[in-house]
């Protein structure tokens, strides 16, 4: 058994909003201001150059895999972390495509986040060697997993539905036909239990200010299969992937290890915030935290279908095969979504029609579910979307 | 006339520190840790999703792209902001290469930064086409310079001598032999003027933590030459680089500027301490700037050597062909830069026998030369690197 659901007294959340928008940024883990100041003001300030020894600057982001391979299924050692999540779709796939040289497919689905779509295209781009990117419906995903295909890249949960692909079998589906097997996981980390060694992928990915709050821009990771770790043979050879970073060797040496996935100098402002963050993790079980989630989407889908029959389910109804986030398809959404947020209840907007409300279980409770359901009724049936200022769009996330 | 050097009133710097390491990582200025506690606690946390457009988020990387660019002589536009140098100089590199289809040749020098050169490896490794990387020495790279280039890559300070490249005399003859030409401006940028545009380079990158004083893992920058910014084709197409990102759209598509270079989501916490650390430069005068530089270091190579024979100068002895460091070669260098910065005078050690002192006029002056070069003298004349806690290699950067 772990610590007691939700943790709301380890965040600070601003009065009178209810934020179902921990999918997209998380919210702000109390200590996390002060970190940074204490890294600004003591560790840089006083310590300047001297920090990456003695404010332990150089061991962060292997400490930080490590605690990231906790939350995932993975051993310590296993994940690296920095640069964004795209930069490190790439470094998989580009990795990935090396182990299958014979094969010109990358499959994917067209229910993946655009960005791993373009990266791959990017680097398609940059072979040059006729390689061919493959998206079909993600319904379709099993059966065009064939002998052709050198990598499947897939994200687990999908970001408009949350529908959530079986990561289990269709990894073994991979292996089957001879192909590798890189699953993002924006949306799983710290959302659902993810057991990456069970699952036997050879890569995986994602970001940690979702679910995991680790701030705007925080850093991204990548897991690489223990067994590989020190074959796999990095496109983005950067000197702090190197063996031996500061003998300032002329011939690149990939470190031993999942180090050699580390590019540039480390963002030691975001890693440091992160590390706090990652603190509101400790003893928490994540099948309690799954066992949560489910219950609070379950109850959203339950309270707002009752209240607003305009709207569509346009995630699973079975909480098994969702994540953790529930969306609804609704023609003036983001008129609706504005409206909504000007009320204090806050989700996001996804083209085209997507209504997306992430349940995060470390900070929202069933009477937040109640209290948005209303609010959610009444910006529905009275048509307050209706209202001019909810429609020009000048968004962004 | 610009603002009257040193501005030590601008930066916060520890009380008995003569710091020579502004080359590595930058000192800490007024209002950054302000700013990043206004970022957390009142943008993030208050704001959170909403910040991306309430408080600038979005709009960010461009604004620091536009105020870099001013400093680098370079239009607004031109410049793009995020990711780590290293990074940045693989974009730039596949880019060029890609302009070059018929060439094979990459051609760099052996006093590069050791991870400009590891990124060309795996970018060539990536490609496998049979790219070759050559590094001939510094002072034989105009002849190098042939027909059979594709891409010229050099950094234009060199990291440990100091020794200064001819920006305009070298992209000139890479232009005569029709090849593409890449700056690294990492110890140029706030160090030496810049006038890009009068350079005619196609791309130039830099990182921003070390004369720019952006903070431990400040993002890195890259310009692209305006006539070329809707051309150059992205090998890292991330979403962020997209014409319209949040349209979600299957392809990618990129911007129809230099914001096609931008990669993920960017680091806004390090990209706020950035662009408040660059205020420092309003007002300052480049040439101002590289006078008392030169200034600086003069003296320091003339009252080093005065006190101590032992030290043999590793950088150009005229000022014009250096940047803003002076280096000192010396065997026991390790030893003796630990007892230096034991004293107080930090500056640091680069393999072999380096001993690195960087020279920064915003807030070092001649008070701080001739305090520094006593102490070196006590070190260097008493033997006090002798030591044995000096002796002990425990270091990075």
């Amino acid at each position: 058994m772990g610590v007691t659901l939700p943790r709301k007294e380890l965040f600070d959340i601003p009065e009178g909003v209810i934020y179902l928008d921990g999918n997209s940024l998380g919210v702000l883990p109390k200590g996390a201001a002060e970190r940074a100041t204490r890294v600004i003001r003591e560790e840089w300030g006083q310590q300047l150059i001297r920090a990456w020894n003695t404010a332990g600057w150089m061991a962060l982001p292997q400490d930080l895999g490590d605690t990231l391979a906790g939350l995932l299924g993975a051993p310590a050692g296993s994940v690296a972390t920095g640069d964004t999540l795209s930069i490190k779709v790439y470094q998989a796939l580009a990795a990935a495509l090396k182990m299958r040289p014979d094969r010109r497919v990358i499959l994917s689905d067209n229910g993946n986040f655009p960005s791993d779509l373009y990266m791959a295209e990017g680097l398609i781009g940059t072979i040059d060697k006729g390689y061919e990117l493959r998206t079909p419906a993600p319904e379709d995903v099993m059966e065009a997993i064939t002998e052709e295909v050198a990598v499947v890249m897939l994200t687990q949960v999908d970001y408009r539905s949350g529908r959530m692909h079986d990561m289990a079998a269709i990894t073994q589906r991979a292996h089957d036909m001879g192909a590798v097997m890189i699953w993002d996981l924006a949306h799983s980390a710290g959302a659902v239990p993810v057991d990456l060694t069970a699952s036997n992928a050879e890569f995986a990915v994602g970001c940690t200010y979702k679910y995991l709050n680790g701030g705007p821009g925080a850093p991204a990771f990548i897991y690489v299969r223990p067994d590989l770790a020190t074959k796999v043979q990095p496109a983005l050879s950067g000197w702090l992937g190197h063996d031996a970073p500061f003998a300032m060797e002329r011939n690149y040496r990939p470190a031993m290890s999942t180090e050699r996935m580390r590019v540039g100098t480390p963002a030691i402002l975001q890693l440091s915030v992160l590390q706090e963050a990652l603190k509101v993790w400790e003893g928490v079980d994540m099948a309690d935290l799954r066992a949560a989630s489910m219950r609070l989407c379950d109850l959203f889908i339950k309270e707002v279908e009752a209240r607003c029959p305009r709207l569509e389910l346009a995630s699973p109804r079975d909480a098994a095969l969702r994540g953790s986030q529930v969306s609804f398809g609704f023609e003036h959404g983001y008129a609706a979504m504005q409206a909504l947020i000007d009320r204090g209840v806050i989700g996001d907007f996804r083209a085209p029609n997507i209504m997306r409300f992430g349940f995060t279980p470390l900070y929202i409770d069933e009477g937040d579910v109640i209290a948005a359901a209303k609010i959610i009724e009444d910006v529905i049936t009275q048509e307050l979307w209706r209202d001019p200022k909810y429609q020009t769009v000048s968004r962004v996330t």
